[in-house]
């Protein structure tokens, strides 16, 4: 059973990946073939020539049109078929679908569901993106081996931090403090302060708080799978105001999470900090430590998949923790559950089996 | 659901491979054992002892005899067991099933049918083999992965080399003649002229045309999976008489197609042509261009093998260049129906099931 | 459907491998994780949180007790769970299982059935292990790719090693003597005498006979899969009494085999000698051959596996050598029947589905 939500906005890529070339991406396990016509206007289509199934990104970009490398067969970016080599006649069934797509934020945002309900409005707002004062480190991807909820799970539970990413973002001092957690109509906050505790290391590297910090960890997610984490740190005992937190060591560290096919995930993130916005060595010292971090939930979690699988089973027991992640799933569950009563998207049929000789 | 052709003469091994040694390869689905006789006369076994299902291709060749490398049961060519040590009474069950051979062509054809319907009469005839004035390029071989349909696909389909060949034996030229089509009871023949056209690189390379050419594709297709293709360039004009072909630029490309599993196939070939037929230097080239040409054909149709399995599709839309393709798939299904209501091969009973306890 | 005896001891480890750290291992297909308690004792839990499925052995030993690596659930050595982060109450499903250990020759036993039933008297006994005048190889491991029931189908075959070990433990004049057996309530023996031969390889490396030799090869299987063969040989014509086998030359091979999965076996083995005991090149030389021999099994019972698997069927002819590996299966069958009806192990029953949103 499928567990997509296909009415939204995904990362398909970074704007510096689409280009005048054919770039191959499963997403939602859908190939794509995305590229970027004359003018700059990037273009999705399904990576799959409609006559014998060649991936159209083995063919050549020719001006805005894809011509596929078996027959020729050649379409626009909307993937209407504009010519077949040898005959005049183009059958309807000669097309290929196309996916809407936005730049925003240095990436290329796409829409794998019903086009008519594509709103460009709902892409995620990104504060302090482009603002001076803001150090940005963008352009990240890592690629996990396990189901995007399993990820979700953990964008939303600031206290695995303390056990799983303690040599970075979490310590001991947060291990009993509880986490609350807030609905919204298409979004999950779960949060705590862990306060009058030691920084954790990569405060402690980066700051130089002379003691104790009052710590707070913000995990928001808004559905389907884009999260967005506002942390920091301030002076022990310090009002936690909005301005006092800006003066202090904050940062926003946003993670697009793609899936791309059932049990693997496309992970795209940027990261804003208010320290050092515009030093290029801190600016690399936080991508490696946030890549670190990322990676040791990608290790976990590629583990937890394969149990999965193999046992068929995702908890034996669940804890007050799991109170946000469980949030996720059931509104996630509704959105299949809306999107499986409108079907949106257009299927071809096909004219012949795969393993069958033709009857036709 | 299967696609193969079981009465039929297939290529198993160019006769070089097979000597005093034990070769195993996969045909049909079916592990078979190859092997010479002290006499040169060339045997096959399935390579798999009835005991416990051990490859007899581990075992050891013992004059014309095959011995198991695990309990030492002896087989003589023709699958009798003359030996099992140990005990005196040979059960009838204790048989390894043999397949017919015959040599021609330098190569060892097998019939994993009906051994009672394998008439050595029918074996393709490959015209000028042997010839003086004839170039041979043989013994070459690829290896496949994509069911053998998928390759019968492109050898009755001269309108893909405008696209997947145009390094070698095709060019833009081509791209808007149509194909024409012709059926006999056992082949498909698919061709067509390409005239007063720039020669092809392949040809560009070999001959010194001064000027234009006209060129011909004949794409014979013989059931289940024997391909010839006659392909030729004359200038531009030139009466296209068999005489004025023979004196300008000629080849028979004959490739010999034993499917291995379902999604994989054995890719014999051999090349006659009448261009400086004793150069060894353009034998080594041919060669090599022809294997360049045939692995374009491999690296897209390993795709197109890994998207039919994973949509079970194998076609959205049919083209006017489809007709000969699917005329080769609807005989195909035509011989299947019919070995269906016949079955030819001897089936051996086991003894137990593979992963239970014994019950015997 | 599997194979599997849960209702017995079998070697989890030996005993250097278990230690003051976590160590993972795959048994009757269970993920088992294996550690020492400060005091030495051995402990044994399923290698998998209930909270999450994380594999316990990623977390830390701190103390007797194993501390998970996602969110710091601990657990003592019987499974109940000490601590949960965050939160007073410790729900009943929050326990992992433990299982039953013994420590003994050496060697980590587990019992994966029913805990009441593990008596730890059932051990099998390992006549000589310490012994003045044995030599003694222990601490071997081998690693099957099949499964367990094609082991012991070798484990009771003297008649194999004529052929897929003449390089060690067999020799041509094997090949045409008969095999006897025996059969008791839980143990199944084959055997034979192979009366004034040359010695086999080993013995002629090892030994110095003058001449012909006879030589008893006596192979104990005891259920569900211990092994131990009595091996030796003494001057052609000696009276074969029990004091001048233990005068000639003598081995007990022990092979305890644990299945990992169906298809796959831990192979772990020792050997004891009566030649050379104290000598430990020649308890290297040992150690070698015999690794050699059973090597030899590993890469035919793989092919015989995926062939297995690969057909459904395990034979299609059963010889006179089969009868004590038909026995053992046949035991092994009502071994499983009886379990069957008396279902040991309680299962925890999960939270949640593994690919579905949660319903909680």
């Amino acid at each position: 059973m499928s567990t997509f939500v296909k009415n939204a906005w995904y990362v398909a890529a970074w704007s510096s990946e689409v280009g005048r070339h054919l770039l191959s991406r499963t997403i939602l396990g859908e190939q794509v073939v995305l590229y970027r016509c004359e003018d700059g206007t990037p273009a999705a289509l399904v990576d799959r020539c409609p006559h014998k199934l060649a991936p159209l990104s083995l063919g050549e970009l020719k001006g805005d049109h894809v011509q596929c490398g078996y027959h020729g067969m050649t379409f626009d970016g909307s993937g209407v078929c504009v010519r077949i080599p040898g005959q005049q006649n183009i059958p309807p069934t000669a097309r290929a679908r196309s996916f809407p797509l936005i730049e925003k934020y240095n990436a290329v945002w796409i829409w794998m569901g019903d086009p008519e309900l594509a709103d460009t409005t709902t892409v995620i707002d990104v504060p302090h993106y482009g603002d001076a004062g803001w150090g940005l480190v963008d352009g990240q991807y890592l690629h996990f081996k396990t189901n995007y909820l399993n990820i979700t799970d953990n964008l939303v539970d600031p206290a695995h931090t303390s056990y799983v990413h303690k040599k970075t973002i979490g310590n001991a001092a947060g291990e009993d403090v509880g986490v609350k957690v807030e609905q919204g109509d298409s979004h999950v906050l779960a949060w705590r302060w862990i306060n009058d505790a030691p920084p954790v290391p990569l405060v402690a590297t980066m700051a130089n708080f002379a003691g104790k910090v009052d710590r707070w960890q913000y995990y928001y997610l808004h559905l389907p799978s884009t999260s967005y984490v506002d942390f920091g740190s301030i002076d022990a005992g310090l009002e936690p105001t909005e301005a006092n937190k800006d003066g202090g060591f904050r940062s926003y560290s946003f993670n697009f999470l793609t899936p791309e096919t059932e049990s693997t995930t496309h992970y795209f993130w940027l990261h804003l900090r208010n320290y050092h916005p515009d030093d290029a060595l801190v600016s690399d010292d936080v991508a490696r430590l946030m890549t670190l971090t990322f990676e040791e939930d990608a290790v976990l979690l590629d583990y937890v998949q394969r149990e999965q699988e193999r046992t068929g089973v995702r908890e034996y027991t669940r804890l007050g923790i799991d109170n946000a992640p469980a949030r996720i799933r059931k509104m996630i569950e509704r959105l299949q559950a809306k999107e499986a009563v409108s079907p949106a998207v257009h299927v071809l049929h096909p004219v012949s089996g795969a393993t069958q000789p033709s009857t036709v």
